[in-house]
């Protein structure tokens, strides 16, 4: 099966993009999805707006296969990503029975009152599916491909194990690391013809300066052992010939 | 002077997408565009594809006052982003004689080759301005509202400070934050009614869980002190009613 499947992350929250906190999501989505053989092709950041909000998902969940979505589903007014995926699926939005069975006993056990603002939680667009959250119970809700978890990053990625059996997987591209002495600079011009004789590679190349010399790693990365194998072997004869 | 100037930042590079690399230069503009008064209303990282990159690029220059790049400028084959921004503002590319005549002393001064692939760190948009890089010479560039830099930590945070004294600055967005010992699901009710009083202030609430309790970090942000202040206020006596 040589299937490709894409994905795209979308962050939501005022907070990311004034800087007040850093996003983590993405990094561990990445990550996530590289070891499940799924491309993550794109990532977005927006506000707690609305239009931006649909704006985003509908042209991402047209672009790729999968697109998982970070923050915005708490109990306060800012919380409006629920209403914001059930507008750019134009359906409609209520208080999801199943959530309610969650949350309900939830805070009954607790002795805490189950407030209006508690029971935002529970507004789901209609059709949605439930995702688990075994740390603090509401949930996260999948419609179509798009998935759509807490931003509290223990959440995310609670939620992320939790809907990971689910997922296709597509062909794992392998990765390998290799150390060279030279900066880009000295190895660039040999380095661009090895990439344009083995196409079926991506080489990428990336500096390191420890303040006194550069020097790179490289990565090939190929969904073809043999390819990424005679790739290697190429740079390693780089090395070789500008070693001399 | 009210005007509201905005920005976008693009993050490109596999390595990001990966989860190689986990970006910090998104979250470093968001805090300098803060202090600076100018809005940060989204960001995207892509891959290193010249589709990808044009297409992204020509979205955001079209929709905010400002845009920003990291990374894709070194000098290897995978550093596409300066042939992705011409094609992207309909422009040829060619070796800058003013970036030329940084590296060229710059490189003979150190006994080191100008090779091709040095060289291809002044090919550059025509029409661009040099951004000053203080770090490792090769410049960043701007065309247009596209400012465009390196995505090394280090080098991206010096060439932002390079070109900070020519970009407009709005108004700033006062930010005042209250600890809120109380969850969310308990101030959320009255918080909303709050947002609603006070419609020209921006409140956000940021939960927090230290593994027992749950508290809050309220976020009052406006353009106008006496609307902050007041809704500062009521948020003030909704603690003190939860309180009794």
């Amino acid at each position: 099966m040589s299937e490709i499947i894409t994905a795209a992350i979308l962050a939501i929250g005022d907070e990311l993009l004034s800087g007040r906190t850093k996003d983590k999501n993405i990094g561990y989505l990445a990550n996530f999805l590289t070891l499940k053989g799924i491309d993550l092709k794109e990532a977005r950041i927006v506000s707690d707006d609305e239009d931006a909000i649909v704006k985003a998902v509908n042209e991402l969940r047209s672009e790729y296969d999968y697109v998982f979505t970070s923050g915005g589903i708490g109990p306060t007014h800012d919380d409006i990503t629920a209403d914001a995926i059930a507008k750019a699926f134009g359906v409609g939005i209520h208080h999801d029975p199943r959530a309610m069975a969650i949350l309900e006993p939830h805070y009954a056990a607790r002795g805490m009152e189950f407030t209006d603002a508690r029971k935002r939680m529970a507004r789901l667009p209609i059709g949605s599916e439930l995702i688990d959250n075994p740390v603090s119970k509401a949930p996260g809700f999948q419609i179509g491909n798009v998935y759509v978890m807490a931003g509290v990053p223990a959440i995310f990625q609670a939620m992320v194990d939790a809907l990971a059996p689910g997922l296709k997987s597509g062909v794992k591209l392998l990765s390998k690391a290799i150390d060279c002495p030279f900066g880009e600079g000295t190895i660039g011009d040999g380095l661009a013809s090895i990439q344009k004789a083995h196409p079926e590679t991506a080489i990428g190349s990336y500096p390191r300066f420890d303040g006194k010399t550069y020097s790179t790693q490289i990565l090939v990365r190929s969904r073809d052992e043999d390819a990424a194998n005679a790739a290697i072997k190429a740079i390693a004869e780089l090395f070789e010939e500008l070693k001399s």
